[in-house]
């Protein structure tokens, strides 16, 4: 069994019988708040009853962090889920994603027999979308999926060329679906979020999720945002009535309450995103200035093997469509767990 | 938006105030096992990381318990994401349901636009599967769900149909799928399980469940069992690939270890279920004779309100093919809480 993704610890364990150091996914370095541990703890002892499947008390208080109804919002069991019922949901014909990109949006759309036009994003220009994006975007596009930051790049759309393509998106009555489960670890998320944009476009859906912000991505949490309600209900039938547990809506509840975890985490990667690129340029590496909580980055030498028989977890990026073997990603953790894994990397170059 | 299923204690919170006493849903009345809330409480302080999306350790100790090799188990987020996935998977162009059965089928098959056959199960014989059922699978069946035993009637059928309908699937090279969810209340479910047929059928599909066993329904965990490796491996790539949270994996882990608590849930049914029966007939309802952690009776006085507004959630059946508004579905729960809904009830018909 092929694993596409990153984050397997598990693998690791049963091969090494000790935890990695885990720079293959990327989550937030700080560990799950104690509010989102002591809310799950509680939580349990009243898990023999079914999950309330609206998500009624967690939409409203998603609603209220956001300043939406919570009738905008749906809850799934992380974001991934909601990606696979929108695609399930909508069954476009045609949809259009750039390369690289996170691979969940085209195994949903395969699952659907969606035709899916890949742009591709090329590593001269730092993998930056432009005017060309837009252009791409025909009569023939109903859904085009856009990733803020984008993974495994990092980078940002200008908001601009965001806005141009909302805009050719309305025109030609396309679904823009844009991911923003990283968006909260940009220098100004404010600025760039396509929120505000909502209520006049109900051909727009902003995903999020808990998982990366909060550390929570072992409780299964993510949402949707959309001011089309009949959308958002079509997405709810696509899929098992159950798909968010109890315990993650507690854990959600409890999360958003976290204000001095978010400034900290926040605060921590923006400092050491900067760090650690200097540290992998230091070593001569080609560094994609990413803007998220993970770092791309190109090296010709093999650094997987090297890498786990130090303990250290990396994400190799040679099955991203536009990508190949000689391109990583890593995440931005603490400051001595970034050391050393400079302190590895240097070791397995020299 | 409309909830088909039982178990709305969120909905009935939201108006009362306070909790219902819930007979809607069929779950342990025991509550969750004091192995299970340890186990979800340790894991929550490593739920920074991605679930395994093998779900490694819970399928080699799911394949331990039930004598089979852990690359026949796939989990899945409860039992209806298997539902899903089986569908999405296989995408019948037609399947045969019983009717009334649990709807979750049928909801999964017209999400992949089968043609759903429906096979009517007749109150006059106590919604009996019979022989009728095994000439109802033509060669143009390429699926067949059946619940053992079924939900909402309670009724399994007898060993030897149970026995002509899987070779009839095999002979017109239809898979069959048996939902296994409520088995381990049945007086001898060893008689009666599939499992044994698994090694020779790789069309045979069997799907268990935590939630109600294990009083588990909030944490959401469930398996399909099947000997076809390839099947297995297709439904996992038919949806999101961290279905099942950490939290669930250890959960499952946990409730696998507790004998005792099943030897008591099971005890306890086995003599709720006759008390609740004999109750119910005094009261001079219709009862079905079922042998699960639930019984199916008929009323021709509305219940649901009048018992709603005594704090108390009955599943009124009028939403499944093949029953109306006079059936109603009630859990078999503790004495005193059976007590309870009697006499609510006495009160009502009075």
């Amino acid at each position: 069994m092929q694993l596409v993704h990153g984050g397997d610890w598990a693998g690791f364990e049963t091969e090494y019988g000790r935890p990695p150091l885990d720079f293959s996914a990327n989550v937030s370095p700080l560990g799950v708040p104690e509010a989102v541990q002591r809310a799950v703890q509680e939580a349990v002892s009243v898990a023999d009853r079914y999950p309330d499947p609206l998500c009624r008390k967690l939409r409203q208080a998603i609603g209220e962090t956001a300043g939406i109804s919570p009738a905008w919002v749906l809850c799934g069991n992380g974001a991934a889920d909601l990606i696979w019922r929108l695609a399930a949901a909508v069954c476009p014909r045609e949809a259009l994603i750039p390369a690289p990109t996170f691979a969940e949006y085209e195994a949903a759309l395969n699952s659907v027999h969606c035709r899916v036009k890949r742009h591709s994003l090329l590593p001269e220009s730092n993998f930056a979308i432009d005017e060309s994006f837009v252009e791409a975007i025909t009569t023939q596009t109903e859904m085009v999926f856009l990733c803020e930051p984008n993974n495994p790049t990092g980078r940002t759309t200008p908001v601009p060329i965001l806005r141009r393509i909302l805009d050719r998106c309305t025109a030609v009555g396309a679904l823009l679906v844009v991911d923003e489960c990283f968006m909260d670890f940009l220098d100004d998320p404010a600025a760039h979020t396509l929120l505000p944009q909502l209520k006049d476009h109900p051909n727009l859906v902003i995903l999020k999720a808990f998982t990366k912000l909060y550390a929570m991505a072992g409780i299964r949490l993510g949402y949707a945002l959309c001011s089309d309600e009949t959308l958002l209900e079509r997405m709810r039938l696509a899929g098992p009535p159950w798909s968010v547990s109890s315990l993650a809506q507690e854990a959600g509840c409890a999360a958003l309450g976290e204000k001095k975890y978010v400034q900290q985490v926040r605060a921590l990667i923006r400092s050491q995103r900067i760090l650690l690129r200097q540290g992998l340029e230091r070593l001569g590496l080609q560094v994609i200035p990413g803007e998220a909580n993970y770092l791309l980055f190109r090296c010709t030498v093999p650094l997987l093997q090297p890498l786990r028989e130090q303990g250290i977890l990396l994400r190799g990026c040679g099955n991203y469509l536009g990508l190949d073997d000689n391109w990583y990603r890593t995440a931005v953790r603490t400051e001595p767990e970034n050391c050393r894994l400079l302190a590895a990397l240097e070791e397995i170059l020299a």
